[in-house]
């Protein structure tokens, strides 16, 4: 290996530190004091290997290494530092840990190649502050408006665009951080796999072919708050009750849809929310993903379909609104070939497969070559403080990722 | 009518300005300024009728009307003047107006009865300060202890017994508070419906029968929080999914328990909470009332199967706890007789109905016999500043209970 196991194991160790919720896993929102801190981390490293180091109008850090031929394409790579709320210490910062460690190695063997490479450490991936994900990428991108940075808050009622101010960011330029496809050669991202296909088949990596498309539904259900002592069951319209039909149906609808298509209610809030009140209203979102964009229509066809059903029998109303809309995306081809002849080179087992979430790669594919690499999951599990990815397993991602770069960037120098 | 419907309204009119939370509903909690202010007012109408005012330990407004038998055992009559935060200007003073004009009619028609009467307006019925109701019937009947006035705080930490003593009562007096069920001959109350029964069915009164027995279940699933993209459908163990299905079942589970039986789940908190993680633990509350314990046993044994159906297919775990249980309470049947003829005397639609909500008359059916009338409430509305009952609407209701109170204290002599 070229790369150093004890750095990429301080790095995941330093970064678990800064967190909102000791003791409860991993919670770092972004514009936060974690945030601050794991910035300051990061930004350090970074400089330490030589980088240049900027953050972008969104608030993304970028550390540059400049190439041979300056005005050339850039390649980026990195992945994202922010977390779910009582998450775990790997789902992002396996990336970040990973585009350090490419930097020191590069700095490390004194490896100089055509093209710059920007190392990336994204924010707000999860949407775990406010609700949306994929910030830092779609800033990247051009898939973020003014107006959005307002109309999301977090639970305390803090919109992005008054995050970004308090934090140091000015709202009103986003747009600087818009790359152009023309001067971006490819991007990489690794992250751990989230789910349990790499450690049931016990292989080192996995290379990823295709990520689903998303679509998340924001679901209203409004009936009426009624005494729960006094309103016989004939007369209510109790917006939980029709809820609870509706999402006791969408595992069955979702198994129908096959393609391996999932969906899930993750939110769900009652109001007035007392005991002794029958719910006046129900707010739920739902989560389906598929390879397939038909199958997630037709998910979506039949929830609402029973939603219809519930509101005629129940004498409730509904909304629903999509909040948003992801289509799958296939990986670039070229790059998948060049990580299996360095599998192959490396001596690394690997699984072709598909992402079933979503990641910044997703959102950078549509400017860019993108390639995205697994790493095993314990268990499989995910968002949780259980996560974990063996730091040597971990290695083999980044170290799969380091020469797959170097192929692609052209080296022009390596004293190794 | 022999009641006069100016003076009921200038009660509900005169009470309603005494509000911690004029333009948002009525807030008045016991053991406050509002309190005092509507004491005040109380008291002195009771005065201008010619009674003899005094406030019981625990803090209750009482106006004294002697009987011709000054040793007869005595007649209660009233309701409550606190309210919930946010409330209206019905639920509690509906009952205490109709206790003023019965008082004052007595006096205009220079009415005397062997049996003495006692108006009473009680406190802290809502529990709305200190998180305990019916305080003051509890104090009447000896279910308050003195240990209980120092546990209970309101928000700003201010225990009971710190607020009685501001207030000028004496809390280690409260024993002397307590009727004797030999001294006892009735108590009578007149309460807003909170329901829709009324005026969905175009009736004057409501003749309480029974006042449900009240059952309160907190239910917590535990599944597993996974991913909502990586992990399939079918390898999955949400708690959301499991707890729907159960919640879907309740409303035909009550219904088929029959006898007025109702069933809510009102509280529900998903965790960890977010859009793209499956379920691991989901809460909810069950409240649970019925005229007939049994009825109350099945629902809870069917909803008990319903999670060990879930639990079985979905591997899931539960746990319920029972957080309340209230016996009901049957009201008496002579009261109730004399009742069905006044209202026939009087010419006023009526039905036989069930509580249910808790009220003060619960509570006093632990020591007499004891009357409750209904009278409708618009839309059904309570504990919401839309709460409304037509003044002569309320007047019906006072006017039955004033016909039943000279019959049960029997009348010695009457000018009208």
């Amino acid at each position: 290996m070229k790369t150093n196991l004890k750095r990429i194991q301080k790095d995941i160790e330093n970064l678990s530190k800064f967190n909102a919720t000791p003791d409860c896993g991993l919670t770092r929102f972004s514009f936060t004091k974690e945030d601050r801190l794991a910035r300051e981390y990061i930004k350090e490293e970074m400089r330490k290997a030589g980088l240049y180091v900027y953050e972008d109008a969104v608030g993304t850090v970028v550390g540059r290494l400049e190439g041979k031929d300056k005005d050339a394409s850039i390649i980026m790579v990195g992945s994202h530092y922010d977390s779910v709320k009582n998450g775990g210490n790997f789902d992002g910062p396996a990336g970040v840990s990973m585009a350090l460690e490419i930097a020191r190695t590069m700095k490390d063997n004194n490896v100089q190649v055509k093209y710059p490479i920007e190392f990336l450490a994204l924010i707000e991936e999860e949407g775990g502050r406010f609700g949306i994900g994929l910030f830092g990428s779609r800033g990247m991108v051009g898939k973020l408006t003014r107006n959005e940075l307002d109309q999301h808050k977090d639970v305390e009622g803090i919109s992005i665009a008054e995050a970004m101010k308090n934090f140091g960011f000015d709202p009103d330029k986003i747009q600087e951080a818009i790359r152009k496809p023309e001067r971006t050669k490819a991007f990489f991202e690794l992250h751990i796999e989230q789910g349990p296909v790499l450690e049931h088949n016990v292989k080192d990596v996995g290379i990823v072919e295709c990520i689903v498309g998303i679509r998340h539904l924001e679901v209203i259900i409004k009936g009426r708050p009624d005494h729960a002592g006094t309103t016989p069951m004939n007369m209510r319209r109790d917006a939980l009750d029709a809820a609870a039909t509706v999402i006791s149906q969408i595992s069955n609808i979702a198994k129908k849809a096959e393609k391996g298509t999932v969906a899930t209610v993750g939110v769900l809030e009652v109001l007035p929310g007392a005991t002794n009140i029958v719910p006046g209203e129900v707010k739920f979102t739902i989560d389906i993903r598929s390879k397939d964009e038909n199958s997630i229509d037709q998910v979506i066809k039949d929830i609402i379909d029973a939603l219809k059903k519930e509101a005629k029998e129940k004498r409730i109303c509904y909304t629903n609104a999509e909040k948003l809309r992801v289509s799958p995306v296939k990986l670039d081809e070229d790059i998948i070939k060049k990580f299996n002849k360095n599998c192959k080179k490396l001596g690394f087992s690997k699984v072709d497969m598909l992402s079933g979430a979503g990641h910044d790669a997703m959102m950078m594919a549509e400017i860019t070559k993108v390639g995205l690499v697994f790493v095993p999951s314990k268990d499989g599990r995910s968002h949780c403080p259980e996560e974990w990815t063996g730091y040597k397993d971990l290695q083999k991602g980044i170290e799969l990722v380091y020469h797959t770069i170097l192929d692609v960037a052209e080296v022009v120098k390596n004293e190794d």
